[in-house]
């Protein structure tokens, strides 16, 4: 399995609270012109001229949001700034900061921090955001993350959920579902490691869905593309908890009906020829995985042109009336009604 | 002892994620001109024109920063706010929005975030800020509040810590160790309670404690006092971790030295009297106590007949060179080095 190596432990009590962020904090330097003040002040202070300020905020904890076993703390500490950074882009802005606050408790010796601190470092630099502000405290149990992410946006340039019209087409970026089959995987074999620890698993056949599960990016390239293109989405929402959940979003913000089509769901081929090892429905995992970070939008049907044939994007369907209600139109042209969470076999409430 | 009375229990599981969303923030209307989108899309946007964005953010982990055998969720839920808005404060900033964040397990019925959503109710309310976003999310044990604050200031009139000179007037608002006397007073009736769950303990002398520790108010009011008086603060940080631990941190970022004069620091009667029942040392409490959320800043001496004589304010100490260290000057008379936590009894590092 996927290992961190901490040669040596020291107990987070022997640097002392500001000894540790000092520590962490050190490789952090500021590098954007917005940034006027990073850490250490009692706040972080951002000059965004006459751009509007957006900021985005979210959680993980241990147990519920990863798992530590196949989860290695570097892209543990990337992975929570991403998932803040997806929010930012969902709105067609720039992230230009974070930050990072972390409950951690003594099981943890500081060099684990500072493998999560790399991989929050790492984040930083190729995303081009500034890392200015936490908090690190201690838990009474286990490690739990919470980023919140900063960005700047003109107001013409800004795209909410609630700006999509029937007729509007429906696009995703990239594709679905491999996420949460590369946890699957990764699930599978941390109960293989259990009965046999010496195990040595071949995993190159699934190497992209491990990716998008453990080092997943956030689609940054997406907003000055749109902008490139001359396209301004109607309405936009990142893809975090599967498709289906997010376009009910969308339409019910925007009051409008859906059609979206099963046929023009972006599946990468990993994600269906483990769907059939697993035996599960390829569609399902689509609309219910989550974890994708891929952005939704979309388009007045007039910008078809420059959005077609994009590799980046895929038209999935069209917003309709809302009187026409929520439809997932199958292969077979049977109209399923798209529920919050899969249909079919995962019917289930949102949790 | 204070108490919650919960009469009814709604598992959290019954609402779901987003209907828990939807219900524990239904009371938060935006009210803000600053505020452009507040909760219910990917992110919030802010326009605070030609001011500058001030963040920052905090963690609140039970069972390390608070015990609810005391702390009534009402209350938790003011002094979340709180503790992020002095931060704001400090900056000489106008607090205006926050985000709040939740990791709660599932021993928590729905009327208990409800009853903590109350209180971050009324600070959002008595303070004017906005609640803009955050998550709400289980976790595998206890509960955990971050909470991220954000502010707007023009450039001249954020006060950094490290703007303070040799000669210049250290001051401090309000009073200390009153929080920290009242967590003594909690923590003495909660073993008394675990005794005697039927003693009906007489706290009304303690009252002004008990609320400093479990109801205590950001300096709001200081910001615009001192832009009344004409008076820009050379450095200033809020009183978050006890007196000595602050005036090291102007200190340091400052590169100045200090002499604070023990006589000089203000006590209320309460503290007084308690820390003699307690038989501690009330300066001791007063330096190294914490939690009090009062400001500490620094002032050129020409503005000393602005300051002198305001209620608000005591003028404590000076700085000095930073060839002349740290010191605290004692009724005695005597020069005693002021280390990060506490001195004489106390004397302990920082965690």
């Amino acid at each position: 399995m996927i290992e961190d190596s901490h040669n040596s432990r020291t107990n987070l009590s022997e640097l002392g609270e500001f000894g540790l962020i000092d520590l962490l904090t050190k490789n952090l330097a500021v590098k954007l012109p917005s940034t006027i003040k990073g850490i250490g002040d009692d706040a972080a202070v951002m000059d965004f001229k006459d751009q509007k300020t957006i900021i985005s905020t979210d959680l993980l904890v241990e147990g519920v949001h990863f798992d530590l076993a196949y989860m290695p703390l570097k892209h543990l500490g990337y992975k929570a700034v991403m998932v803040n950074l997806s929010d930012i882009y969902a709105m067609n802005a720039t992230a230009t900061q974070v930050t990072v606050s972390l409950a951690v408790s003594n099981r943890f010796p500081v060099e684990a921090l500072e493998e999560l601190y790399s991989g929050i470092e790492l984040a930083s630099k190729i995303y081009n955001v500034d890392v200015v502000g936490g908090d690190t405290t201690s838990s009474t149990k286990g490690l739990l993350i919470s980023v919140t992410a900063i960005g700047k946006a003109s107001l013409e340039e800004i795209v909410y959920r609630n700006g999509a019209k029937p007729n509007d087409l429906l696009v995703v970026t990239g594709d679905l579902g491999a996420a949460y089959m590369g946890l699957q995987i990764l699930e599978r074999e941390k109960e293989v490691f259990k009965v046999n620890p010496n195990s040595q698993p071949d995993l190159d056949a699934y190497t992209y869905l491990i990716e998008r599960q453990l080092k997943p990016e956030a689609r940054k390239d997406v907003p000055p593309m749109l902008k490139e293109l001359g396209v301004l989405p109607t309405s936009m929402i990142d893809i975090s908890d599967g498709l289906s959940s997010e376009i009910i979003h969308l339409c019910k913000n925007s009051k409008t009906g859906v059609n979206l089509f099963e046929e023009k769901i972006p599946l990468d081929p990993a994600v269906i020829s483990a769907c059939e090892e697993f035996e599960i429905d390829s569609t399902t995992i689509a609309l219910s995985g989550g974890e994708d970070y891929e952005l939704l939008f979309t388009v007045s049907q007039t910008d078809f042109d420059k959005i077609k044939g994009n590799p980046h994007f895929s038209i999935i369907g069209h917003m309709t009336e809302e009187r026409e209600g929520m439809h997932l139109v199958t292969r077979a042209n049977a109209k399923i009604p798209l529920i919050a969470k899969g249909w079919n076999a995962m019917e289930r409430e949102e949790d």
